[in-house]
């Protein structure tokens, strides 16, 4: 993997990704030539016991532009500035302009509520120079590149010691509030181990103290014993609808290894992982010959130093709909109890993912 | 308060509601004359240590009837079947047909997780026989008489050991996924304290053991005096949006003692809870000239007959719009770490909200 270094003139970062050597001489642009203001403040929600961002730089962020007006396509002479340079590259990385986090976050008000500035960081990750591709649709190769980038913004984290935990997910619809079509995903960098996923390691470190084995580790071994609710089953990566599935077509991504993080994959088990990802896609995409509403997680280790042994990594896929045009609502019971309630079984959504059939 | 117990046809029951007396010989009808069964199961989430329900016979529940279909309408003789007599009464309670949870539920099937019946309770409550009003709209006596009626389902759910949990909440708006627009709420009777109302009640205990006080007592009174963020200042009971708003327009409406449930309010702070209540969601929508979509949590003390000198009763309203035209979207950081990014100061909408004049 080869990767180029680049500051915007408003001194946001810009990493170019590519299998091929990167041209020499790419400037990065920038839609705004001064640096935005961001200056986010972090406050104490007592009652939950959490944390909560406030980013009011974030009330100006571009919302669904035309497509001549794609900030994240590449930018040709005489065009309006975008995020990106044309060049041949693969996968670009930069500083979200609308960050909810920032490690410029200075701000720490005098509140009736514990307050602290808002330092982490926000990246976007612009996933092909074709604004009409999806992730799923990109070959496997790039795929896997795109797990190296992950890994490598992992890596480089890791040398910030305020980043505790990474995060990178993609929205992907507008159903779950997308604002740019092209394809690309984030990564929010947090300064503490956010609340879902703290839960999780916590779970698995449980797991882990009592049965002497990974929870995942367990859970896998479990579906592909069980079969029905399998949808890639590889050598050393597999994807199925988990038993205990919270939206009718979830579907979770997993290396067969308890690796903690992206980074420490092995090229063959990264193969297979992008492998089992595509497929996970594009049977959800399949399923009803539309584009797939959905939020994709990554999960993995926190970016302290730690061994986690406990932490598998692994991607969770939230797809939006139940059926074709209706969408899953969290309403009262999920958002106000915590109490999923799902209409279907993940058995029967296991078989028609099961069903259809994917080019990968 | 009068009211009536009936048991429709397939087995349901109904409880009719009035500050009048209730007519003799009113008939429950029901859109159904065969029992639907419903026979919900629960499945634990080992990663996230929560469990998921699952009842499959609500993907049949009726999705946005046109006007004439409405099932929430008073039955006129030779109309087809709804769910509520005609006669003259205010407020109707009965068992949703579409259940999530039921004290039928028998199934338990063995599963590599643990799996246990999903028993427990879901009524419908109807604040209204006018199916173009809103609970806001609502005269405050009958908003008086909704928080008797939730008082009344609350002691009803006390008496059966199994139920642990009562929330009632209403989801208003397509936006947040209602399928019948007649104004009405819901209320589920968990077997357990769901994940979020737990950790609300511990935050509370935690904060009364270290500081003798209640956690919304001392929130309330920092409101008071901070005065910005406080949009009804009654004498027995109070509205704002919380510091640590994590939506735009989040509101929290008390009363101003802290009583465990609606249960153990007097007339007077129940008639006063009402005005705040009213005034609030009277703000939310005329804040745009246009209806708020929104979900309205009540959250009280657990059912199991200790004391909880903690839980102080409250409602929490969480508008789903940021602006006239935009969703508030729970997406990656939200849903997937737990971390709620807000885009605007509670301070700023609050002060929009305090501009907004209602007549109440």
């Amino acid at each position: 993997m080869h990767s180029v270094d680049l500051i915007k003139p408003d001194g946001r970062e810009l990493t170019l990704y590519s299998r091929r050597p990167i041209p020499r001489g790419l400037a990065a642009p920038s839609p705004r030539t001064e640096r935005v203001v961001a200056d986010p403040e972090l406050r104490w929600h007592p009652l939950r016991g959490e944390w909560v961002a406030y980013a009011t730089h974030r009330q100006d962020r571009t919302f669904l532009p035309p497509a001549e007006y794609n900030p994240l396509r590449p930018m040709s002479s005489g065009d309006f500035p975008t995020e990106l340079p044309a060049g041949d590259y693969d996968v670009a990385v930069f500083d979200n302009l609308f960050p909810t986090l920032s490690l410029d976050a200075v701000a720490q008000p005098e509140l009736s509520v514990p307050t602290r500035p808002g330092r982490g960081k926000c990246e976007v990750v612009v996933f092909t120079q074709d604004p009409q591709a999806s992730l799923g649709q990109l070959p496997l190769e790039r795929i896997e590149l795109i797990l190296e980038v992950w890994a490598d913004r992992e890596r480089r984290c890791r040398k910030n010691p305020e980043l505790r935990y990474l995060m990178a997910f993609e929205n992907r619809g507008v159903e779950v509030g997308v604002t740019l079509h092209h394809p690309h995903g984030q990564i929010y960098a947090y300064p503490f181990v956010p609340p879902v996923a703290e839960r999780e390691l916590e779970q698995q470190a449980r797991h882990l103290a009592e049965k002497g084995r990974g929870l995942l580790e367990s859970m896998l071994e479990s579906e592909l014993e069980e079969e029905t609710r399998v949808i890639y089953r590889g050598s050393e990566a597999h994807a199925f609808v988990p038993v205990c599935a919270r939206y009718p077509y979830e579907l979770w991504v997993l290396p067969a290894r308890p690796a903690p993080s992206l980074s420490k994959l092995g090229a063959s088990e990264r193969a297979e992982l992008a492998r089992a990802l595509k497929t996970s896609l594009l049977k959800l995409d399949g399923l009803w010959k539309r584009p797939m509403p959905y939020l994709l997680l990554l999960r993995q280790a926190p970016l302290d130093g730690e061994a986690h042994p406990e932490a598998h990594v692994h991607f969770q896929i939230y797809p939006a709909l139940r059926s074709p045009g209706r969408l899953k609502y969290l309403a009262g019971t999920e958002l106000g109890a915590g109490l999923f309630a799902n209409d279907s079984k993940p058995e029967d959504k296991a078989r028609e993912l099961q069903a259809v059939e994917v080019q990968v």
